[in-house]
């Protein structure tokens, strides 16, 4: 059975303990945390009369939105390349649902992707991912991981990248991107990129995708939630490569999505349209909430090397890996011996929430976890905008508050 | 492979043909052809600054709402046992996935459920329909064919039932879907009630769910494209039986929906919530809607008779299934043998779309195809309002010059 995700699942539960008058630290689900944008909220009022069923790839106009998206990325793309969906997880979903034969993935990775490939029959070659940053498995352990795969009988075809990564925070770097890209073209993978959270790099120009090293083998997904904080709307789109590949996956797309979900809501896609044209009010908003998501996630990361965990220097989205290894004795003697314990007890005695590493495919036992650092930014709208605004957001009393509770929760386990 | 949606891509079709210049009477596309309730749009646009994502089931609210909608029709409902997503069509594919066994098909029956049963791994056991109704499997032939497909193999576990029914326009009567509920109940099948046209049947008091009759064992799925002609919003619910196996059910859809679409969008949700509380407006347009469907149903059905087809009448939602098999030497002189010709026919000779019969699963060789008549209210909002406004519509000039159209098309084959 598919079990209820596990990413959702931590978010209703710390919503229950909040309603009961609990203070929580809620660094357990990776929601954008910020408003919608006005000028995004008056598109989506000027649609409410579109009611008619669209097309199932998405309106002509939002496609050739979306393409502008891309070739301004220096990835030449075609209208005819896009497809949009209710979520980037319906199209992860779909090409796994398409394409043939079994998952690479990096580990630890976002919860979704081993589940879907379990939903779609396949099986998962999970590859750790290396020192430098998460997203990408380890080059000199995916080889070997493929032959050992093919020799247990699996049929490796398609492998995910994170690009930045989630749950690491990390963007990894061209020379490894490169690397990997190239490994996967001597094997026959198709890689299937997710880049949803490619805007919200600390420095963007630093980005490579996948797509443009591999063009005819790549599939980019992405969405609105991340970057625009539009989580409960549900866009998402992907780039289809041109070719051959890309003309066939495109036809079982068509047929899937047709299937199960017709096509994305029209008024979605006129918001999708009008943020993929990335008018100057959108490019200002994902600079300063670029700028907001790299201030704290900097800040949470000072409070857990402090705390004497090891951890990467988050320079993407909004998460933090801590590795509290080097606590294992007082952990140990503290009845801890696993990540699912770890993190229950950070939540019962400390009003801390994270989410065990176990859910990503980490060793159960090792001491790490992902931090989602975006919902410290305030519980009212009018905080998350001021912290928007401010040069130094960790400094904002209800944001230090928070750093200050979760600074003596880690204090205390030491 | 999955092929696209035969229902979407007719209309794909249809729209290029009309880019043309053409002139074509469009009833090929179930989209219900009326504007979108100025209050529902002003809930909609009052919603558009929820952006957090929200429950994966739905909000207590919506879901609350959608509960209340089913007491009233005296089926006494939890909010538990709700849950929302992007199109009933998503409900119905997780249903699928979720449950085990091989499905059983009334035939002929919407495109999506063969679709679905191959995308999720199910054989299909066809049942023809009976000649009273479509929607339901003809009883006398039921038993027989649960019995052979077990002889071969098969393990069939779920009944469709789609009350009223589309492609047929016709909602099974009281003693069919009693008859069928208890077949089923003795076969141990759960069903799958699909009741997105329950209300345009046309009296709606005569609706007969097989969840009053089999309450732990049915499925009702439902959403808003049809009664609210939101097809573009894509909103769907579906109600979970009580007891164990609706429990099981839930568990497995909480995890389906969370890694392939999330949740329905919150605006969505918004809207929902808003038109299952069912309030004046939301009654007035429904009565209003189901006046116009039935009276230009009626009209087209009278066509097809007086042009020599057999037809079932029609007495829900907006469609018909016509037999032009009295036809057969005429057809036969001019080279047509198959459903699918004659729709190429009398597109490309008359400008009349319909859907052959084989995309429902029929005989192919059988000359019946599905007509659906939502889409001859105009082409206008204007014409449309005044369509729902008119006492007799079909008299209006722009949907008269369509009846003549199809009429002189039909004569033309005889």
């Amino acid at each position: 059975m598919i079990k209820h995700s596990a990413t959702l699942a931590v978010n209703e539960k710390i919503a229950a303990r909040r309603a009961a008058g609990q203070t929580v630290v809620h660094l357990g689900f990776g929601e954008a945390g910020l408003p919608v944008l006005p000028a995004v909220a008056d598109v989506l009022r000027a649609a409410a009369d579109q009611n008619a069923y669209g097309p199932v790839l998405g309106s002509a106009s939002a496609r050739q939105a979306a393409a502008g998206y891309f070739d301004r990325r220096d990835l030449p793309t075609d209208a005819g390349q896009i497809i949009f969906a209710p979520g980037s997880k319906a199209l992860l979903y779909g090409v796994l649902a398409a394409l043939p034969g079994d998952l690479v993935l990096p580990t630890p990775s976002w919860v979704t992707y081993a589940a879907q490939a379990a939903l779609t029959g396949k099986r998962t070659i999970p590859v750790p991912i290396p020192a430098d940053a998460g997203g990408v498995p380890d080059p000199a352990q995916l080889e070997a991981a493929l032959h050992t795969a093919r020799a247990n009988g699996a049929d490796p075809k398609i492998l995910v990248l994170t690009l930045p990564d989630n749950p690491t925070g990390t963007a990894a770097g061209a020379d490894l991107v490169k690397q990997v890209t190239e490994l996967a073209a001597r094997e026959d993978l198709v890689i299937l990129s997710d880049e949803i959270y490619r805007e919200l790099t600390h420095h963007p120009e630093d980005h490579v995708s996948p797509a443009a090293l591999l063009p005819e083998r790549t599939v980019v997904t992405s969405g609105l939630s991340k970057s625009m904080a539009l989580g409960g709307w549900r866009i998402g789109f992907a780039r289809i490569p041109d070719g051959p590949l890309g003309t066939t996956l495109t036809d079982h797309l068509i047929g899937i999505a047709s299937e199960v979900w017709s096509s994305l809501a029209m008024p979605m896609q006129a918001a999708a349209e009008y943020v993929l044209s990335e008018p100057a009010e959108v490019t200002d908003r994902i600079t300063r909430s670029r700028h907001l998501h790299a201030a704290v996630a900097h800040a949470v990361h000072d409070i857990f090397r402090s705390a004497g965990a090891t951890c990467r220097t988050p320079n993407a989205a909004f998460y933090l890996y801590p590795d509290l290894e080097p606590l294992r004795p007082q952990l140990e003697s503290a009845g801890i011996t696993t990540a699912e314990q770890l993190s229950t007890h950070l939540l019962d005695q400390h009003g801390v929430a994270v989410l065990a590493g176990s859910h990503f495919g980490d060793d159960p036992s090792a001491y790490r976890f992902r931090v989602a650092t975006s919902l410290l930014y305030g519980s009212t709208d009018d905080q998350r905008i001021q912290a928007l605004a401010a040069d130094d957001p960790a400094g904002l009393p209800w944001i230090a508050a928070q750093l200050d509770q979760l600074r003596q929760g880690l204090h205390q386990l030491t």
